[in-house]
């Protein structure tokens, strides 16, 4: 853990303000004042640009390229995508007296930026101070509108401080945009048109052939003129400022990716135009703030400082847990079985924009406890991306369905064949993602609709891509890589075949209870999928003979010969050797028992109700002084774990930088985007290891353990329609339905009906 | 063994044969009638070319250029070199009435292509019948000088059969060449000049920044005209042809890569060119066929058939052992520390030229009993690039010198990561391949000038890749992949451990002498290599502690967890699934007991004399049915074992198509190049197989068991300056010093005096 903050933004519980501007932390700041509505995202750059280090980033979400990387050996992918920047619709060009605004060149005072996290915008100011000695204030807001969400929104206020007369001011919209890593332009076939304050912009990329429609109406009180050069559209105009007036220039715009293209695209993309026309940016600014109101009402994390702890420092974990829940609301939130959550999000290029197994093993609860629809969504994502796994398990020789380590539209994307042929819990994590949704929401209908058949192609998948043990007779997968990504190919790791047991299990209850209960979508499904019945038996069998390595304490070894490795001493590795990737010889890091990030406590926290205290501490004390914590992911879960075995030093410890990893960019990487994934486990960190949640028992389960340097820990939870009030203070917690029906729950072990009541739990 | 010939060639003892020409196996034939000098190769393509499936490769020794591939992870490499084809010098065109000769196109009878492995020449020769009804039979003879190495040679003879009048001839010399797999040419800068009936060219490569110069003289009776376009140089003619009358055009050329370049280059180039017009194309082919009278006179096997054998089979056999010598002697032979054996040799693109570890592990008895000199010259290259390997352990975060897996300059040039950093096998077999012409040779001088770095440094790197073990607490090696590549990152690989050790011990071992005996060499040798003497204890210590897993019957598991894997029934696998490597998913290969190569049974080869007979056969039993053979290096070794364990059958079944590999096509894939290194071990499978020589012990041991089917085998070794004959029969087998001292040896067990009178024994 040898990890620091490294502290650069004002404290504040709702916003993130930065004071003056330093180039040198530049891209981190993008990267913090990334805004996004699930839709679109973009990163927090100069509108007028003349940052030196800057990733003008905006992204559409679903919107991708291909690139080919040549067939080398079978079932290892021979093509793959990644997420590309799109039309940028932000370029801004301000001159006075010839004179351009740069910041990096410009001389400016009373530099400011702000992410409210209440108004859902991002704001920057300053005063310019030109060479010709004018003093011209300029603030630039900027949204994405989370309700009509092909919208967004830039206002620009300039007012002449001591000076009255003219500022040149043009406006673009541009597919003239490359990808940084690949420095290249990926839009083709552009087409631009121009009426009056308007301009309209339709791209299409080069090889997947996506089309994308731009457009924009800039308001000004001037004459403007529209030029289109290439791939860009420009709208400019000369304003006449007047001493001590503010005037505003402000930018409708329109991205639209709705599936369609061609004349259709254009079309819709004028339809749209027209509807933005008719909505003011104070209409548009008022609904957003009314959408924010509404989500901090239901899934706001409060904390209150103890009188004896540093102030700041709580309400820096204040605002750290809102920046995570408020950007990962942002970056998902339901309504499109299209996307899924990039490991960044939508604020940079770094890992391709790609989801990966972090959705359904990390991301899942938050949604599941906030917003059970979104949930639904993610999973309805691998439904229709079913088709892709089933061909990409065919392409391993396996049957079933295999859902990919790293993707954007259900192909697996990932060119480490390591880590795309050998890892199985994304296909795991789906099925668990599935069960944990229906365990918690008893959609039903879901389950038989569209979850049942992803069981049914993950189990046929687990089931033939398992082996029969050698020594001990049992069923087992050889040649894999669990969670812990420094042990590469293993047998027998415990986590894959523990959730390949559980996997098997499940599909054959939920089909048989089909069968039983529902033959007609039984009848339905067997002739869609082919299954045969003996297959259903078959995982059972395998599931009844799965090989758990576990000795008599209940020791668990994380696969075959893990004891037997060489120890590495994880605290004697000096700090200047992280990330270890980076800085050792990449076969270096398999040779020992050091861990990435938990494997067996991985599965350990996921069917928590399944094993015994004993188990758990066991486990833990083995497992924790080896684990490295190179994945982002990791420390949470020690925590909530730690929490549960009542080792709350640890379990601080280690939530030590989970609400704040990209505010004080611990990782110092934060400049590549958001740690988005991550982010989630900040609110599972609480919410399940101080809070002390469990959600896959019979009932939910709460064991509270407030730490000590807070006086309040207060939030809710949805649960099956009711919302749930936790309030957690020291030595008590309060739980109380705030809307629905009574529900019977279990508090530190003990049966309570929560109502409408205020139930009061002591601390045990 | 899903293996079967596919007989193409006449059966004769000293010439391979292609009666007519089939279209269809065109690449194959190039590959089997590929000629080479060491200095340079060339495919038996048609010198008109005309053929549609065609790789017109010519290739000099050492001459590659590079790609860069990107970084991933530290430790993996980021940029590649290859082998290209160089200056083409054989391109000729011929016409008759306006018709150009391509056989694909053109009617012709008659047609024969024969290799003579006597003579050292390629000759080829049809009768062309032309569109306008005449009859012209064209001999194309080619040879590349096996003493002046940097000389070729093209005869062309005109025959008019049924008119007399004019033919069109051209003849050009090239850099305009592509490298087939990648689609480029790799020359630049061609310089071209001619002067009367000479051009002369010079090239450079892209990358690399090589140069090469090419030139020919082309005599021909008629005034010739030279022309020079681009990178082409072209001479032409028009020949007057007497009916019944021969004409010939000769052709000599130089192609000359002696590490300079520009100016100086240009004029060696010139040099060489006035030294090759003094010699006639008669002259060369006399001293040709004298250096191939006498490797045969020390080098032939001679094997004849039984009476109740089938004798063409036979025929056959000894046919494909020639040219198993023919080809090795032709690839490599000394003379040069610049060059190594490719797994292709000078034969084609596949495998990018580059040399393996085969060339200790399998090629270098061969030379150490026909030509030592040159086995020599083959661990000076590993001196000569002991600085890439010591760069190359640095970037693996080792001390030392880490061999490369696959290289034709030193540098590793494998861009799988998973053979490149996880194979110690090139380290240990350079390691083995000293101790071997040591022990063979007393050349203790070589030694303690080259030997002595080398096997410090190796065993640097052994020592520092070393672990020392969880449980056992011995040391070992681990996430390695050992000679099977079948179990990719395993732990305590019993080969790894095992040549481990003895590397360490022997470094160790011969430090200490030359530390007591040659003090000064020793103090140089310490002071450039800053060796602390706590560094060979060490080694000693890890040597006496290292971990190899035998029970108590003498089993050894290849490594920790063989014996838990899933089994294959190797007997079970569709023939069409062959190649696996093909046809099964990456990942599948990985994931039971089935064996790619031998792993343990290599180092009871390698290190003969330290086991016992029950450990070989307990060993052999075991892992015989779990072996795959999917490398061509495979067989011979289990033959090899077999015969020593006196199941002669399974001998003859695994020796095979070990003479007829390429001849025959087994592997299907002939039309790439030829097994360069698996001719090397059919070589190795008659002598330490069937004659059963080993060459580790005290002294050398015989153990002759004839196959039935031979009525006679005869070969000679050379060992420590004298020749040794052996003649085996049924029954029986005659020893005779043919030069040089008597020499103990011992045959089936027992102590022997061989010299100048035959020595006869009896089978046992």
């Amino acid at each position: 853990m040898a990890k620091a903050a490294d502290v650069y933004f004002a404290v504040d519980p709702w916003k993130i303000i930065e004071k003056g501007f330093n180039p040198a932390y530049s891209r981190v700041s993008e990267s913090v004042f990334s805004l996004a509505n699930e839709n679109m995202g973009v990163r927090g750059y100069f509108d007028e640009g003349g940052c030196q280090d800057s990733l003008r980033g905006f992204y559409v979400n679903g919107v991708y390229d291909v690139e080919h990387i040549g067939r080398s050996y079978k079932g290892i992918i021979d093509k793959s995508h990644f997420m590309i920047p799109t039309a940028e619709w932000l370029g801004t060009c301000i001159t006075v007296d010839g004179e351009k605004l740069e910041l990096q060149q410009s001389n400016f005072s009373d530099f400011s930026r702000t992410l409210d996290m209440r108004a859902g915008t991002l704001e920057r100011s300053f005063i310019w101070h030109t060479a010709s000695g004018k003093d011209l204030k300029i603030t630039f807001l900027r949204f994405l509108n989370m309700v009509n969400r092909e919208r967004a929104y830039q206002r620009i206020t300039l007012k002449a401080c001591n000076f009255a007369g003219k500022v040149g001011f043009s406006s673009a919209v541009s597919f003239d945009i490359a990808h940084e890593g690949r420095g290249k332009c990926f839009w083709q076939d552009v087409k631009c048109e121009a009426s009056k304050n308007s301009v309209m912009l339709k791209g299409r990329t080069l090889q997947s052939e996506q089309e994308v429609f731009a457009g924009a109406i800039v308001d000004v009180s001037a004459t403007v003129d529209v030029k289109i050069a290439g791939k860009t559209a420009v709208v400019s105009c000369t304003l006449n400022l007047v001493q001590g007036q503010e005037i505003r220039a402000d930018k409708r715009a329109v991205i639209l990716f709705d599936g369609t293209e061609g004349e259709l695209l254009w079309q819709n993309g004028l339809k749209a135009m027209d509807a933005l026309g008719n909505e003011t940016i104070e209409d548009a600014l008022r609904i957003q703030r009314e959408y924010w109101d509404a989500y901090w009402r239901t899934s706001d994390i409060q904390i209150d400082a103890a009188e004896e702890a540093d102030e700041d420092a709580v309400t820096a974990e204040q605002q750290g847990i809102r920046f995570c829940s408020f950007q990962l609301a942002q970056t998902y939130s339901g309504g499109s079985m299209r996307h899924n959550i990039g490991a960044k999000g939508l604020t940079g290029e770094a890992y391709n924009g790609h989801a990966f197994w972090d959705t359904e093993a990390c991301c899942l609860p938050f949604y599941l406890f906030t917003n059970p629809a979104a949930a639904k969504d993610l999973l309805l994502f691998r439904y229709n991306t079913l088709q892709n796994a089933i061909e990409r398990a065919k392409m391993l020789d396996c049957k079933g369905a295999c859902y990919p380590i790293a993707t954007l539209n259900g192909d697996e994307a990932c060119p480490l064949w390591q880590h795309a042929s050998l890892q199985l819990q994304p296909s795991t994590a789906v099925a668990y993602g599935i069960w944990h949704y229906v365990h918690l929401t008893k959609d039903q209908e879901f389950l038989r609709q569209y979850g049942a058949e992803i069981l049914l192609q993950i189990a046929r998948f687990m089931a033939s891509r398992v082996e029969l043990g050698g020594k001990n007779g049992k069923y087992g997968y050889f040649g894999v890589m669990g969670p812990d990504e420094f042990h590469m190919m293993v047998n027998n790791n415990a986590y894959t075949n523990y959730m390949g047991m559980r996997t098997l299990a499940y599909a054959a209850e939920v089909l048989e209870q089909m069968r039983c209960e529902f033959s007609d979508q039984y009848a339905k499904l067997v002739q869609k999928t082919a299954l045969d019945e003996d297959e259903i038996k078959d995982w059972m069998h395998i599931a009844r003979n799965m090989y758990i390595p576990q000795d008599p304490e209940g020791l668990i070894e994380q696969h075959d010969g893990y004891f037997d490795l060489p120890h590495t001493d994880i605290n004697a590795i000096p700090v200047n050797e992280f990330p270890l990737y980076e800085h050792w010889a990449y076969d270096r890091i398999y040779r020992s028992d050091m861990i990435k990030q938990p494997d067996v406590l991985m599965f350990l926290y996921l069917y928590n109700s399944s094993f015994t205290h004993q188990e758990k501490l066991i486990n833990y004390d083995f497992y924790q002084p080896r684990t490295i914590h190179e994945s982002s992911l990791s420390p949470a879960i020690h925590s909530i774990l730690a929490a549960e075995l009542d080792k709350m030093d640890e379990a601080i410890r280690f939530f030590g930088y989970a609400t704040r990893l990209d505010l004080d960019n611990y990782n110092r990487n934060t400049r590549e985007g958001l740690h988005i994934t991550s982010i989630a486990l900040a609110w599972v960190n609480i919410v399940y290891g101080f809070a002390g949640l469990r959600s896959d028992g019979e009932m939910l389960r709460f064991a509270p353990r407030l730490p000590d340097r807070w006086k309040r820990l207060q939030f809710s939870v949805i649960y099956q329609g009711r919302v749930i009030l936790i309030s957690m203070e020291p030595g008590k917690t309060s739980f109380r339905i705030e809307s629905g029906e009574a529900v019977e729950v279990m508090i530190y072990n003990q049966l309570y009906t929560l109502d409408k009541n205020e139930t009061m739990i002591d601390r045990q």
